[in-house]
This record gives structure tokens, sequence and C-alpha cells, in this order.
């Protein structure tokens, strides 16, 4: 069998495996990158882009849909093309995937990228596409696919996941969401807003990975308005006729489609990774350092959602920076992570920042909330129902997390994650300007509320530092 | 004529006064507050409020009539009823402006709150409702109304302002709007997406006090796809029967209505500041401190819009506050102002935060730029158009300022508001997270291109810092 020799090898051309690469060539060492399966990330190809693009569409036809007491005539009579609709989804999609390939794998030349499955025959040594490679180092960035149990692989196309959904020619007239994590309530609440009839299902008691338990309810009464959920209790499918019978506990619906939304597997099975000499946990994985993205002391990286640690785009792509950097140099080098930003897109968004509840400790946490119900600018938007809970240290009033089920949660989720990223206090960002009137506001008077719980007070004005530092 | 004494008399009961008697209140001091005029704040019944609820309205209607590849069907159809629009428009108005007033005078007593205009005698001495106060301090916060030259008011109802636009009972069939600032800009394309014929113009050759030649240009340009702007000539009106000619240079439009939105003057005509017994400008105002709000060593200060230098909501409340505290104490305290932050809510909306444009110098300022037509967000959501510039210290990379009009520009703006308030670099910003796909990306990409022409480099990798602080 032939047999090469390069610095690094990189197995996974997505988000993580491509911003290995950058490193590495910019470090000037020789690489060869891998990919088996269709080349594209999963953030374009079936995650975040056409997800997006979907939900957009489900907005404009809902906003649409909206009784207005000042739009008259024809509002009841739009009707969405789903064909359409469909149509537009997998346009945009191809243009973000036509980007991503534009901007990498389309020019490489066929020795730097292999378009096959690799498997290790030692830490150090692949084999793909009937030749051998022995790297200095390399990078395992294989991403990971939808989990579907397999008794349910039986019901064959019926059973739907994020690979197949977007790849429908039309909209379904109904289907069950069995998982209503972040990918089955952004795409259950898009589906029935493009008039799907969804029901939605999931094993655990709350939804879309929430833990503050105020935000949880918020989140289960706003959301549940719009599509029927059903919650603690595992759903089953079975058959009857050409449809879908999905039951759990009391609950039973009938339906053409299930989308199957209840997890992600890394792609690892065939990857030979028992030949790397290191236990390996119970979902096939070694253990890694977070900060070095190094497997054990091996000259062996993981990278992006392989890792299943945080797998959104950003993460992906700074494992990916941080495994090519270590991997293109002889001294390891530990990197901070960032403060965690997770964000659902559906409406309201429900986000979270910094620390989670659950690993707060209740004794030494002050929380601070706000409704959006009075909020100026959401009642002009007619938006004005959610949540915004913000975290801090009792005693030092450093700002520690949030949850919020939030209108524009999107932007004031990225607002309190660079404020945690720098360790600001609440007195702190109540001295931030906060325009007038606009969703900020919101966090302003959550702010307030918190300042009020918490020890550290700013001198003088709240509002204002003084310029001389001399208070009255 | 009966003469009380107090410790410290407000003039004016809006945004700038109601916070100053908050300061003069907790500081457990006598008050009396006296307004002249209706009572409210500018902000709730003629300002923020009842503007963005029209715009509102008129994003609504605007986004449902878009044409759409997958929404058949009464589309075309649809029709504003602007009576309703208009009266949905006061409705929320008036919860805005009974909210204001529940929180503040509602519940004064007659003693507290003279309704009534004041007038100086002499620094600490004023005349009102025919009696005299004897205030050991006084906060003049009178705020401001539209500037309507003398002429133009012989055109009576036909030319409006702010102060009677939204009091309408029905949307005028055309509208010329002169003096395309904040005000006008804003209204005007609201009322042109309400289906109103509107022309604009503007003798500068600039709209929305954008500075930046670039953000101009594009400002220009995509504002004016929507309802024409005529820009560099001082307009003219005339009378032709019923319907007013405006004028300006070669360009001529007969309408109903006029909306005068040139500018505002402070309210301070009747006040008898002549006898505060110092200098006064051309419109009228003693010279004052913007970090202590006092003026010359008088027991006197200014506060909110009457002064003219940042008539907007947070900053009126802010400076309420500095003549509140300093005015209910002995000592005078200077507070440092917030970073510049200005959102013109038209859409796309005009921001500016920082330095301005102007007054930057070239020489020792770095630009970086994005266009927002490839942003994946600003692509599915259908608002791709837009121009985000960011400036910084050419060598030490601090962001000194940022100019834009951008799709979500008021969350943008606020983002990089809050990292000038902490004189951030360029660098650290780059190490912020950014989620995906969020608009917050045209930042991340404008951050890159600014990061390429600045001195100052982050160690290691550019997004992420090092734990140890030891690099390889």
């Amino acid at each position: 069998m032939e047999e090469r020799s390069v610095d690094v090898a990189v197995i996974g051309s997505g988000t993580a495996g491509l911003n290995a690469i950058g490193q590495i060539r910019r470090a000037g060492k020789s690489f060869v990158l891998i990919n088996g399966g269709e080349p594209g990330t999963t953030c374009a190809r079936v995650g975040c882009m056409p997800s997006k693009a979907m939900l957009q569409v489900a907005e404009d036809y809902h906003r649409h849909r909206q009784p207005s007491q000042y739009i008259g005539d024809g509002r009841g009579e739009s009707v969405l093309d789903g064909r359409e609709a469909m149509e537009h989804v997998r346009d945009l999609r191809d243009t973000f995937v036509d980007r991503v390939l534009g901007n990498s794998t389309d020019n490489m030349p066929e020795d730097l990228f292999i378009q096959d499955y690799a498997r290790f025959v030692a830490p150090t040594l692949l084999e793909v596409a009937g030749q051998r490679i022995r790297a200095g180092r390399v990078v395992i960035a294989t991403g990971s696919r939808p989990l579907v149990p397999p008794a349910w692989r039986a019901f064959g196309e019926r059973v739907l996941t994020t690979d197949d959904l977007f790849e429908l020619e039309d909209l379904p007239a109904s289907v069950a969401v069995i998982g209503l994590g972040t990918v089955g309530l952004e795409l259950g609440q898009g589906l029935h807003r493009l008039g799907v009839g969804v029901t939605g299902f999931d094993q655990l008691t709350t939804l879309g990975n929430t833990q503050d338990p105020e935000v949880s309810a918020c989140a289960i009464d706003l959301l549940g308005k719009g599509f029927p959920i059903h919650l603690g209790r595992a759903a089953e499918i079975t058959e009857e006729g050409d449809k879908l019978r999905v039951t759990a506990g009391a609950h039973s619906v009938l339906v053409e489609r299930v989308l199957c939304s209840i997890g992600r597997v890394p792609n690892v099975e065939n990857l030979g990774l028992e030949n790397l000499g290191v236990a390996l946990n119970d979902r096939g994985l070694p253990a890694y350092n977070r900060h070095t993205m190094q497997v054990g002391d091996l000259p062996v990286f993981l990278a992006g959602d392989v890792d299943g640690e945080r797998p959104i785009l950003h993460e992906a792509g700074d494992e990916g920076k941080i495994a090519g950097y270590n991997a293109a140099r002889d001294r390891i080098t530990a990197f901070r992570r960032k403060a965690p930003l997770a964000i659902n897109f559906c409406d309201p968004n429900i986000c979270f920042v910094g620390a989670r509840w659950d690993d707060l400790d209740p004794e030494t946490t002050a929380v601070g909330q706000i409704k959006f119900a009075p909020v100026g600018r959401a009642l002009i938007m007619g938006r004005n129902r959610g949540l915004l809970r913000v975290y801090a240290g009792k005693s030092s009033g450093v700002i520690l997390g949030a949850e919020m089920i939030a209108p524009r949660g999107e932007h004031l989720a990225h607002l309190l994650c660079w404020c945690i990223e720098q360790g600001l206090t609440v007195g702190r960002l109540l001295r931030m300007p906060f325009y007038h009137p606009v969703i900020e506001e919101a966090l302003q008077a959550a702010l307030y509320d918190l300042y009020g719980k918490v020890e550290a007070k700013n001198e003088g004005l709240t509002e204002l530092a003084t310029l001389t530092g001399a208070g009255s």
C-alpha cells in the first residue's frame, strides 16, 4: 500500500476541519484534508442556514396572517405555496454551501483533499482510499449526525431528520416533532407557522434546554400557545396505514411525518479510534483537553461537533483553530474558551449566556428579572411576551449568566455575553448607555431589579461615574 | 405677592425635570416642580413613542405588501385603514403618557406641582401663578419645541410639526417633508410606507445627520429608493388653492400638507433668563458645564433638550440626574458623560456611536467596513442592504466610533457603544463570541477589515486568548 507523509492530517472538511487547515497553512506546515461523505459544513448543508431560511419564511407568513386593526382585505386569503417555500429554502442553502466550498475545498488539488473515509491504524498512521498516510499530527473533526433509534428506521422516509427535511418537495400536512431541544423547537415552530399541523413531544419536562424554572415555565406557556406540546413522557411510534401514530402517555396523534430531533451522535464508528490506544467513553470518544483540544498526550486533536461539547458554529470554529494551531507547533498552548452563548431562534428567542442555572449556588447568587409586558418598545412591536433573568454574584455584583425567552433575545444575549466575557458588574452595566425606546431597556430593567439585590453599589449616581473620582 | 421658600425649584416636568426631582427627593431636600403647558414628556407625547408606533405600523404594512415568491393571493388587495392606523398610534401614545404621569405628577400635591409658566426675577427668585418662590437652587428643564419659520405659520394647519402630526384623524394624500434629520427621515419614510405620497427636502447635502461620506452616499441611495429626496437647496412654500407648493431649486411638488422638521428651539423666551445676570448666546441660553450642568457659578442648572446638546431621552435623563444631584448638595460634582449613541429608526437604521467622522484625524484613524450584501443572516432576512464603518486608532487599535446604515443597526450600535465606553480594542472585540447566523457577524467582518489596518495585534490566535499567558 502506498504511503505518504505529511505534517498534519485533518479528518473532516466541516467548519472545525477548515479552521484547523487555516491555522496549519498559516504555520507553513504540509497537510492533507480527508473527508468521507458529502463536502460542505453541517451549518450550511443541514443546520444553521437552511433552518434559519425556513424560520424566516415562517415568520414572514406568520406576520402576514396576523389579525390587524388597520390592515384590511385580502389578509385571510393569503396562501402559502409550500413548494415555492421549500425551493426558496434550498436556493438559499445552496448559496451558502457553494460559498463554503468555493472558499475551501473547490480549488484544492486532489493530493491535498482526499474524498473518502479515513481509519486510524495507529495514532499517527491513517488508511484512506487505498493509501497510508503517516502524519506528524492528526486532527479529528468528523462532526455528528442525527440520532435515530434503530426501531424507527423501519418507518423509512416518514421519519425525517434535518438531513432530509429540507429536501422535501412540498410541506407535509402533519408532523410530530419528537425532541424539543434547539432543533426541534425551531423547526417545530417554523413548520407550524408554515401551516403544517405540528405536535411536539419531549420526554423531558422542559424545552429548548432551558434550566431556569421561571424561564422554562414561561417558554412552555408561550410556545405551547402556538402548537400542542407534550412533555415528560417518551414518545412511541406505530404504523397506521401509510401514516404514523405517535403516542406519549395519554397523548396520541396520527401524522404524515415524524421529525426526529432527539439528539446527535459523533461520527466515529468506522474511524478506528480503538487503535489510538486510549480509553474511549460510551460515545466512543477519547478524553481531551478543551483548552488545547489534545487527546491525552497523543499527537491527536479533537475539534468541532464530534466532541459534542459545544456543538455550535463559532465554538466549532474556535476548536478547529485551537487544534490546528497546536497541531502545527511543537509546544502545546492552552487557550481560554469564550463565555458560553446559546441562541434558539424560535420566536421569542430562547437564549442562555454564561453560567447555567443548575451550576449556580443559590446562596451566593442574586437574580434580577423583567417580564416584557410593560417594555415600551416591545409593546409597540406587539411582541411584549417573555421573561429575562440575569444572575450575578450577591456580594461582588459580577454578572455570571442569564437565561431568557425574549423578543430580539439574540441581540440581548450578545450584549450580556460580551459583558460576562469582561467580568463586568451590574453597577457597571447600569452606567452603559441605553437608547430609547429599544428592547435593550428590558435588560436595563432587569439590571435595576438585580442591582437592588447585590451588595456592590456604585458611588454617587448609579447611572453615571464621576469625572474626577471625587464624590460630593 | 405671596412668597415661599424651597431648597430647589425645578422648571419643567419632562424627562429631565422628573429625573432631577428624583435626585432631590432622594437627598431629602424640599422642592417645587413647575410646568407651563401640557404635562407629559416630549418623548411620550410627541417624540420617541408616537413616532415609533407610527413606524411600526408602517413597517407592518410595508412588509405585508412586499412581493413574495411563496405567499400568494390577497396580497395586492390589502388596504390600510388610515383612521384606524392613526387611532392605534394615539392609543399607544396615550398609554405611554398616562404611564409617565401616573408615575410622576398625577399624585403630587398642588403645592409641590404648580402648573403654570415660571419667570426668573433673580437667579434664585421665581414668579409663577401669582406667587414668588425663593429657591436655594433652580433647575431649568423646559425642553424644546419644533422650529417653524414665521412666514410658514401663515399656511395654518397645512404646515404640520410633530406637535400636531399624530393628532391627524386620517392620513393625508401627500406630504412634503422639509428637513431630513432624524425626525424628518423617520416620519417621512413612515408616512411613505403608509401609502402617503411623500417628497423629502433638505438644504444640506446629507440626510439623517450622517457625516461619513461613504455612509452618507449609501443612505441617500437606499432611502431615496423609497420616496423622492431633494438635497442641497432650501425649500420654499407657496399657496396654490387649498394646497401648498414646495419648491427647492428645480424640484417642485404640490402637496396637501408640509411636515416641517427643520429643527427645534429651546423653550426659554418668557423665562426671564436675562435676570440671571450672565451672557446669553444667540439661542437665548447661558453657558453651562456639561459635566455638572451648572450655569457659570450660579445656583442654577440646565438639563435636557432645552440646552440642545444631546436632545435624546437617555441623555436628558442623565442631565436631569446630574442637575438634581448637584442642586441638592453643597459641593458640585462633575460626572463623566456617556459615549455618544444616536439611533435613527428609519429602515435600515442610521446610527452613530462614539467620535464623529468630522472630529477624527484621518492621519491617525483606521477605518474598517462591511457592506451587508454578503452577510448570511441579512441575506436570509431579505435585508442585505447597508454599510457599517468602524473607526479605530491606527496605532492603539482602540475603537473610537462608528457610523452605519444597517438592518438591526440599533443593536449593533449598542454593542459598539458599550465597547467604546470601555476603551476596548479591535483585537479584543474579535475575541468576543459572535453567534451564527446573526447580524452581529456583519460587525465581526468590519472588525476583521479594521484589524488588518491597525498596528495593535493580539498574540497567538486572533480570536482566542491564551489561558496561561504563554505563547508557543
